[in-house]
């Protein structure tokens, strides 16, 4: 199957695309070549398709449910209690619901960590999206738990080989306060053997810092460097606190970094992300949303504009964290800690794209369309959304959207509710 | 004229609304009464139009242009020079893609600062949107000037009172750095006499601050309190930076204030805005959005997320600033620094309300609709806008918008090219 896109805008110049299978084949104007679909590109821009670096799609159940509580509160009234009670097909609605959110605004790709894998890469199959996901897992400090924890990443590794090349598997320990040391260092391993990326909560709280100093002596990151298990394979979500030394342990080990600007925010874990530091020191840093339940939307367009604002906010510095800069980290960074071959717009990168609207006043007047993209618009902005040389979306609708949400509201309502 | 709004939901009960004229008469559940337009409800919330109380509307001409930039080079190379080129007519189609962004986002009135007033003010009867405009007003310490800057505002305030009852004309003095004291004074007085609003940048950057202290002895609301002009009249856009007697000030006199979160961050102002402290103090806190240039779009459902996001990550506190409070900033309140009886779905009340679009993954679940408009919406939800009780736009279209853009982008496109 391929694509041609005819006239649309690539930073400002107008071009064709040809889309060959799973992959752009050549970007060029005026392309002659045939093919099985055509889109009409004029007054569109084409982009990258955007990397959701870290979330929890299946919350978007929770979306809304227990907004402005302190931390522990929200937890164990609110979260927990419900997700006790999730089904499998709860899990897969909840993901549904959150691919259909994340494609209408631009993601193709994400990095998920959940309970109930198999649900979420069911949904992700049929969604069409792009995605690597993590099972949350733990072992409180309990040998026993450790053992069904490692069974269990077994087992998701062993059916992951059954995946579309779209589906991909990482081990997702939930924190350095749930997840002992030695367990840790068995994923590493596991890792290592099976070539699988890691994804970790580190350094999200004050509170996190002090307890990891109190019970293990050391900082959250000087702590993982310890056990040995900072490498190319680990990102760590969050890295809010994080100093100097610490940031080029990172930068050493090839570890990479996930921003959350609104959960940060919203759940008041810190402002002070060292973005700029991180840059610097060569660190590959991407933007993600975080789950839905606490910075409540999956909108990589806004989460571009609450990274650079927020950053340039603690600091008093308008120059630092450009447009430039922070469309790079959700794109072609995004795709680098995913592992994917994508996050640009060239001849030989797999077709994961999005058409922009430019008819919107975002974009009027458009002396400068990436400025215009992260600090003016907003998801909305998605016209046409393209994974693995596919069409998911096409003037701003996707199949089907209506009965997703309906579903995935109703479950919603009755998990509550029961 | 009559409006029959059936069966909407208002903070999640269904409703009838009934508007005859520019007000809203009646509010229950299946109002009988004949209507000349009847507006099916059904799958929408209704909210009370947004109030944007601090913008420069023509400003969206110099969306994106020179962003990431340090303020000074941004004002003298990028901004001066191309506004010393604006035509009145380049004023009025900056207003009107102004309106046009603004109505598309929910937002039913604005306070406006800039200059060629009356082109800001035919941009606004002819979009049917509200507005409270303010010129902006300068002395630069020079008596001449302060002479030419009163004969310009009762010039101003003369040609007001043949504008509709949707615009007003208010003062708006710059900021203390570029209006002496004497003509703040003569300000006050004149808006004393005439009951005219004042609204001035204040309190916005540390280095004004330092200057204040270095130029009058005093920090800025200190200042003003000195020159006696703090007042119900007056409102302060900013005030990143006050103290508990300062708020204590703003407080007695009745003075309200403005906060504009991302151009504050945006611009590396400060971060700290003392939202809480302020609410607490009992002082009426309005949000805007400020100019395009500076913060990039006039979208009030993102401000509100931004305010309440901001609020709680610089203080690490995920009580404060809630969905229910940022809300009721950005419509009660705004209505209350503009001086115009709207901002409540009550009978009695100005017909200025936007029905929203429950269909999307922003409302999906809607366990709680201000939670899921404050954090995970964005203006996009907006699909019928009311004001004055005439219907400004539905089906998320508004009659005409492709030619503002295009008008606007050309001239936007020559001024910076010529």
């Amino acid at each position: 199957m391929s694509i041609l896109i005819k006239g649309v805008e690539l930073f400002g110049e107008a071009t064709d695309i040809l889309i060959d299978g799973a992959f752009i084949k050549q970007v060029e104007k005026d392309i002659k070549a045939e093919a099985d679909t055509v889109i009409d590109g004029r007054r569109k821009a084409v982009i990258p398709g955007l990397v959701n670096t870290h979330t929890h799609a299946a919350m978007t159940l929770f979306r809304g449910y227990g907004d402005d509580m302190a931390l522990m509160p929200w937890l164990e009234e609110k979260i927990w209690p419900n997700e006790a009670k999730l089904t499998a097909d709860d899990v897969y609605w909840g993901a549904k619901l959150a691919c259909l959110e994340m494609i209408k605004s631009g993601t193709t790709a994400f990095y998920d960590m959940y309970h109930k894998l198999p649900a979420t890469a069911r949904a992700v199959e049929e969604m069409g999206i792009r995605a690597l996901l993590s099972s949350a897992c733990f072992d409180h400090f309990n040998t026993e738990e450790a053992e069904i924890g490692k069974a269990h990443v077994k087992k998701l590794y062993a059916e992951s080989t059954n995946y579309s090349s779209r589906v991909k598997y990482a081990i997702g320990p939930h924190a350095i306060y749930t997840v002992s040391g030695p367990l840790l260092q068995w994923i590493d391993a596991f890792s290592k053997e099976h070539n699988i990326p890691i994804q970790i909560h580190l350094a999200e709280t004050k509170g996190e810092v002090a307890d990891s100093v109190n019970q293990f002596g050391l900082t959250p990151v000087r702590y993982l460097y310890r056990l040995g298990i900072l490498s190319h394979r680990l990102s760590i979500a969050h890295g809010v606190y994080v100093d100097e030394e610490e940031i080029q342990m990172l930068a050493d080990s090839g570890t990479q970094v996930v921003h959350n600007p609104a959960s940060n925010m919203k759940l008041g874990s810190g402002v002070e992300f060292k973005f700029a530091e991180m840059f610097k020191a060569g660190i590959t840093v991407g933007i993600g949303t975080d789950g839905c339940s606490s910075s409540n939307n999956l909108d990589m367009v806004e989460a571009m504009k609450l990274a650079s604002l927020l950053g340039k906010g603690w600091r008093r510095n308008p120059e630092v964290l450009t447009a430039d800069e922070i469309f790079h980290a959700a794109t072609a960074s995004g795709a680098d800690i995913l592992g994917i071959h994508a996050g640009h717009i060239e001849a030989g990168y797999l077709a994961d794209l999005c058409l922009i609207d430019l008819n919107l006043p975002a974009f009027t007047p458009n002396h400068n369309f990436v400025s215009n993209l992260v600090y003016a618009a907003n998801g909305s902005c998605v016209d046409t959304v393209i994974c693995d040389g596919k069409i998911l979306m096409q003037n701003k609708k996707i199949p089907g959207e209506e009965e997703i949400m309906a579903e995935a509201a109703q479950r919603a309502y009755l998990l509550i509710k029961n």
